[in-house]
């Protein structure tokens, strides 16, 4: 589904984009009360599609449904595509009402916190005060800590999976690999390519430079080892092993179902997040939490150190609101959260309650 | 120093190349006996020029020299440039005698113990039958290996540092990510770029990527932080971090110094080595050893991680060489062996004795 508005959007930036259409998915049904209510933010190339049908499941197929982690038996679950991503809602492929044009770079810089503020409208427009919870991963449990921070009424509880403050700048040296791959891209054209070539190559590299950070050392030692996938042998130039397979695949699969600029803008996006950033501190942010709050890591996770976690972990305790933190023993790398969903199942449950 | 040899170079692949041109430097002087010699194996874009002027250091300048770990008053040190690389040694870019034209995707891949058949025929060349020592870190430390098990009559004693017996798959995807980077720049033309425009936005790519695994996590934090770097603000497009900046600075300031061909081939060189090639087991590699053996690793090193060295050392004690392993706390990454000279000072001299 799809919902525009018309009232102007105020970005962090001071920037504004009207239009703004949003794009969602229900699924369960909403209580009388209205109180039964659990968004999912998705990560950094996701969709609202977070649950589907069996020949063509959803992002988090395994975790949304009739007696899953969340229950459609019992929650209205909400999911809806964010701010600047290319799967309905408004992001750099849509119009730009002033020219006629794809918005292309002209869109602004959207932040977080910009992603949150529209996914408020949508849930105001559905008629929902307060929501039992809000829950995300990566990108998407950014998306959760800025709710409970920014809207602190409207967040019953919290579920911040993977995720941290901030990026490390190792993540942003990873998503800089990405945005030069593309920009350089003779395609790429500042962004101008819609209706032309897109810059394919240079998504695909920046892809599998984001697919790295996905894994962990054990994964790919488990997955590829050091097979050779080629037919000419190791002393062939164009050999390659079958680690390179699954990149070259997986990059430019990707450009097949995702827009350049868009990956751009999340990249950005995600490497400017700070929950600190509009208050006074970091504790004054976190001080604003009222929700309860569950935070979940995986051992293995590089790209978001459980460390990261530990820092929230520890400020919550500070203001007096400890959290539960669920550390679940797992070698997937970051990926866990789209592969763990027993551990992850048990842990949410037991949350919600 | 070069020396050109005309006998044909017979490659581990079958292919040959003639003539071939190795530069090399040497430091300190060769004893009547000439039983004082050390060779020195340079990394992935090293050059022969391991100790240089105090205005114009060489690349491991503070480990080479009078009264320094490898001391030119007692010995002897050779440093060459590697088969392949582009600082004199035939590569890529030399001139390939059939065609007049510098041989770009002509040349034959070449493997780790190519490199070292060339140096053995300079170690030859320079009167020398055994040397006292080999020692190399990274790439250079596969040198050393190589070195150990292909000539153990001529090997006394190897120093491997920040080394393997074979890459790791997480190490070939970073790789790849440079190969597709350099490949897919327009102005690559299959290699044919000499004498043009190089495809310098991919190499740059590339080594960018490549410095990801240089740095470790901890490394990252300190230099950078999440620090800002630009003029406009968080909210400008081309706004960036200090990480970023630091990755385009020398990502770029190296394709003033290296061939984008060069570094395929060195790449594959590193993909594709495995100590074990060419013998029945790892085993039977490793029992040709008779050199004594002295291993260093980093702990914070994730491009080689220590489980690796471990593997090398659990076969040494195996097959009753035990070799000296020198864990060396450090959170500088793979570059540790560019930075931790003190430590790596202490080690060495006290194993060359």
């Amino acid at each position: 589904m799809q919902k525009t508005f018309n009232d102007v959007l105020y970005l962090e930036s001071g920037r504004m984009i009207s239009p703004v259409t949003i794009a969602y998915e229900t699924y369960g049904k909403l209580s009388s009360k209205k109180n039964n209510a659990i968004l999912l933010c998705h990560a950094l190339t996701g969709s609202a599609r977070v649950a589907g049908t069996k020949d063509n499941p959803g992002w988090w197929e395994p975790m949304v449904g009739a007696g899953k982690a969340f229950d459609t038996d019992r929650y209205f679950v909400i999911c809806s595509n964010i701010l600047g991503s290319c799967y309905g809602t408004t992001g750099p492929s849509s119009i730009d009402p002033y020219t006629g044009e794809p918005y292309a770079l002209r869109f602004p810089v959207i932040t977080v916190k910009d992603m949150v503020v529209l996914q408020k409208r949508l849930i105001e427009y559905l008629g929902i005060e307060r929501l039992y919870c809000v829950a995300g991963s990566s990108l998407g449990g950014m998306q959760a800590l800025s709710w409970a921070v920014t809207f602190p009424e409207m967040t019953a509880r919290m579920i911040a999976i993977s995720t941290a403050r901030n990026i490390t700048p190792m993540a942003i040296a990873f998503n800089t690999v990405a945005r030069y791959a593309i920009t350089k891209d003779p395609f790429f054209c500042d962004g101008n390519y819609y209706g032309k070539t897109p810059p394919n190559n240079g998504l695909a590299i920046g892809r599998m430079a984001g697919h790295i950070t996905y894994l962990s050392d054990a994964a790919f030692n488990r997955k590829f080892g050091r097979r050779y996938a080629t037919f000419e042998g190791i002393y062939d130039f164009n050999g390659f092993f079958e680690v390179e397979n699954y990149l070259r695949y997986n990059g430019y699969k990707f450009t097949d179902r995702f827009d350049a600029n868009s990956y751009l803008y999340l990249l950005k996006a995600m490497d400017i997040f700070d929950i600190e950033y509009g208050y006074s501190s970091f504790e004054a942010a976190m001080a604003r939490i009222t929700a309860k709050a569950l935070f979940i890591t995986f051992t293995s996770d590089t790209l978001f150190p459980e460390y990261q976690t530990a820092d929230l972990v520890n400020m919550m305790k500070k203001i007096n609101n400890p959290p539960v933190w669920a550390r679940v023993e797992s070698d997937y790398g970051h990926d866990s959260f789209l592969l763990e969903f027993d551990k992850q199942t048990e842990h949410i449950r037991e949350f919600l309650g």
